[in-house]
């Protein structure tokens, strides 16, 4: 179905956009040749791969979220309602004029995000306290006219799989509570992909149009890019007072709910194959490889035990709930490793006559390359230990390479020097002015105050040069 | 979250109309409140429904087909390469002219079916004979624009769960041969929703817009109408003629392939909903049940006790993998009785100071609302032979209503007045005048030949009066 990918070779990950567009296609994750800018084609091996990734941002949801979903289109007047939204948007927004041949009498919106088709029906929902929290999730495909570059799984003029949660709260101390909590599961979600986060504090002018606060959740790509993988909003009552979505307090008298939404796109997939993948192509952690393991047997001429062999290997771990794929291809070992290396496969195993003579095989892993031979007896064991180490080295190698690539700046041109290569910390005193006047001057974008430890520190702003025990993280973005 | 459907109460069944959309509210399947005509929102409760029902049907086709996903957007050269499907389709589509407050400079159509956004990719994807069959379905949002009146889960503008499967084969009979099997999965699938169904040839002008022919799958509706609740398509060489999807054949010339494609939207749980159904609610098989087992216990004051026996009881249950709520609620037993009802709930489970002293309980079908008495350490087995039975029992009953609902009728004149009551079977020579005669004289459509032996017997066509041995249906329809 690739048509001629057999021949063709990946570039090199330092060559990262031409790696990153091969091995879209090369591994069979998307087809970038639909006729249409900034819209793909999720090919089934990477469309189960998404499944797999989205089955774990449901599991994690589910336990306290519920799913539902709301229609695509949003007839303007509710889409107009909240200046602030719109005013983010309304360059971004596909509209439907037209129904068969005749004009629509109210143009309806492609969804660019569900606020305006969700909170309409939140206004009948919530009546009173007994209907809070409400969290509901759903998970659609929505739309953003971009007219920069497009990119497959990062910017896209169909967003395929955007999971976007909507919760209603009494209180604004409950929605900041909530975002919190959205946040704990996104860092839940990322550390199941073996991908290290950080998370900060939008500034204020990179905030979602209408909420009071943005936390964003990003992560380090190649060539020291980061890319925003999921995002929290504090929506205070800004949209209940638009949406007139109110409940009657214990003393009977109305009041205007709090709301929080989160959203996560399919950028998740896009992380998971920059951050993990190398000079051969993907590197899957196990729990969402879409086959976990495959089987070569290592044959010249007949060999029926060998196959045998390979078939109660196979046997012995779909018992154990594993995806298995025994290649019994005709093509030489060399072009299968080759081929399933490319599709991130996380384990091998080889079985050669000379194995079977030992009662053994040969264990390969996809992350590091290392070859063990153990006894077929073993080999169930052996596999899912792997699967830990191989999901924990790939947490290790990515958290590394995160840490050592934030670096502390203390002026703005060593900043603008390093932020190639780095992300930068910086002393910041949280103003606007300054914040804007070192982003054009860095010629990259604030992330934000980043929590934990490394959002803080003493030093001076070096912009205005005022004390401040803010630090601020810059780096260029996609 | 219903606002008011403790007070509200259902209508009788009879009264169909009524009672489909105040069962989709009260149940919390769909809010039909959207501001937009022909939209509608699906409740958690319903969206949870859909997930169970739409797994049994990936199930089925994952066996031998891949799921993908293709863009919602088709460029308006694409959307009118192939003459026959936009006669079909042109005056349904919704079209996107503008992205921001720019003129698109082609419009894109919102796909109301995806051939024209899937066939060009598979030009791409369809080289050899290797690379056949090729079996992908994606379940995603279709629109249309209907301009007759839209109803929930029947008649909608976007479809929002449309399963479609695309086939492409070497050879006219595999493509043939691949309808059948796609027709065989909606078969299966259906059982497994205890729904009977009739599977037809349509009439040559009622097929797919494109198709060289169309088999349909339908069920029995109250008030004697049939729903269309599946499609399989034979597109023969239609299709890959515009799309241009060859393959070279073993002489090493290129051959144009032969296609298939089938459907299933929502329909199907509008079926399951409105046959299974009854005064009192859902009745759901417990396969897809979302809640199959409630517990309440019947307490006047403390009685840890029977809480406590409930508890164990939902923990064996669960235990066993079932969906099990245990209603401690303040509500009386009555108001808890009638709300699991609505839900459709398979069984109840009643637990008293009474029943524990003799260590049984009760349990109670939500199909027949027989009750018996058993002891507590049967509770596992018991239930799970109940879903056996009431899965069979929903069947039987259905399947027993469709059977006498079919009547053979030997003139138009019969037809005419047994149609508001029936499902007519009419001896048909086959021919387009005929049909097309009877259809308006009887006032309602021609489903087609079906399969099997109520297809064929021998008798007159009422219009041409010629001998023929085919047997046509005519019903009311959707």
């Amino acid at each position: 179905m690739t048509d001629g990918s057999e021949s063709a070779k990946l570039p090199p990950k330092d060559d990262f956009s031409r790696w990153y567009n091969e091995l879209l296609w090369m591994a069979e994750i998307m087809d970038v040749r639909y006729p249409v800018k900034g819209l793909y084609v999720w090919y089934p091996f990477g469309f189960n791969l998404r499944n797999r990734v989205y089955s774990i941002l449901r599991e994690l949801l589910d336990v306290d979220h519920r799913e539902a979903m709301f229609p695509l289109l949003i007839p303007k007047d509710e889409f107009m309602k909240e200046a602030e939204h719109i005013k983010g948007f309304e360059d971004e927004v596909y509209w439907v004029t037209h129904g068969g041949r005749e004009p629509l009498e109210v143009p309806l919106a492609l969804r660019p995000t569900s606020e305006t088709a969700i909170y309409p029906m939140y206004r009948l929902w919530v009546r009173s306290h007994a209907d809070m929290p409400l969290r509901i999730y759903q998970i659609v495909n929505t739309f953003r006219y971009e007219t920069k570059h497009t990119r497959p799984l990062i910017r896209l003029r169909e967003i395929t799989s955007f999971k976007e949660a909507h919760t209603v709260h009494p209180t604004w101390e409950a929605a900041a509570a909530q975002v919190e909590a959205g946040l704990n599961i996104y860092r839940e979600f990322y550390r199941r992909l073996a991908i290290p986060v950080i998370v900060s504090k939008r500034p204020e002018w990179d905030k979602f149009p209408g909420a009071d606060y943005t936390m964003a959740v990003d992560v380090l790509m190649p060539e020291a890019r980061t890319l925003q993988v999921g995002t929290a909003h504090h929506l205070a009552t800004n949209f209940s007072r638009t949406f007139g979505i109110t409940y009657e307090d214990p003393n009977g008298i109305r009041q205007y709910a709090h709301q929080t939404c989160y959203g996560i796109s399919e950028r998740c997939i896009a992380a998971l194959i920059s951050i993990h993948g190398d000079d051969r192509g993907l590197r899957l952690p196990p729990e969402v490889a879409p086959i976990q393991v495959v089987i070569i047997p290592i044959i010249f001429g007949e060999s029926m035990d060998v196959i045998e062999a390979c078939q109660r290997v196979e046997e012995t771990l779909k018992t154990r709930g594993l995806r298995v794929n025994l290649d019994l291809g005709d093509e030489r070992p060399g072009a299968k490793y080759y081929k399933w290396e490319l599709k991130g496969v996380p384990v091998r195993i080889e079985i050669g006559p000379r194995d079977l003579e030992k009662n053994s095989c040969v264990v390969v892993r996809r992350d590091t390359a290392e070859k063990r031979s153990i006894p077929l007896e073993d080999v169930g064991d052996v596999v899912l230990e792997l699967f830990r180490a191989i999901h924990e080295n790939l947490f290790n190698i990515a958290k590394k390479r995160l840490d050592e690539s934030i670096i502390d700046c203390d002026t703005i041109e060593e900043a603008q020097e390093k932020v190639s290569s780095k992300i930068c910390r910086v002393s910041w005193c949280g103003r606007r002015e300054c914040g804007l006047e070192m982003e054009e001057a860095v010629g990259a974008e604030i992330l934000g105050i980043p929590e934990g430890r490394i959002g803080r520190g003493r030093g001076i702003c070096p912009v205005c040069r005022e004390n401040t025990e803010a630090k601020a993280l810059i780096s260029r973005t996609y």
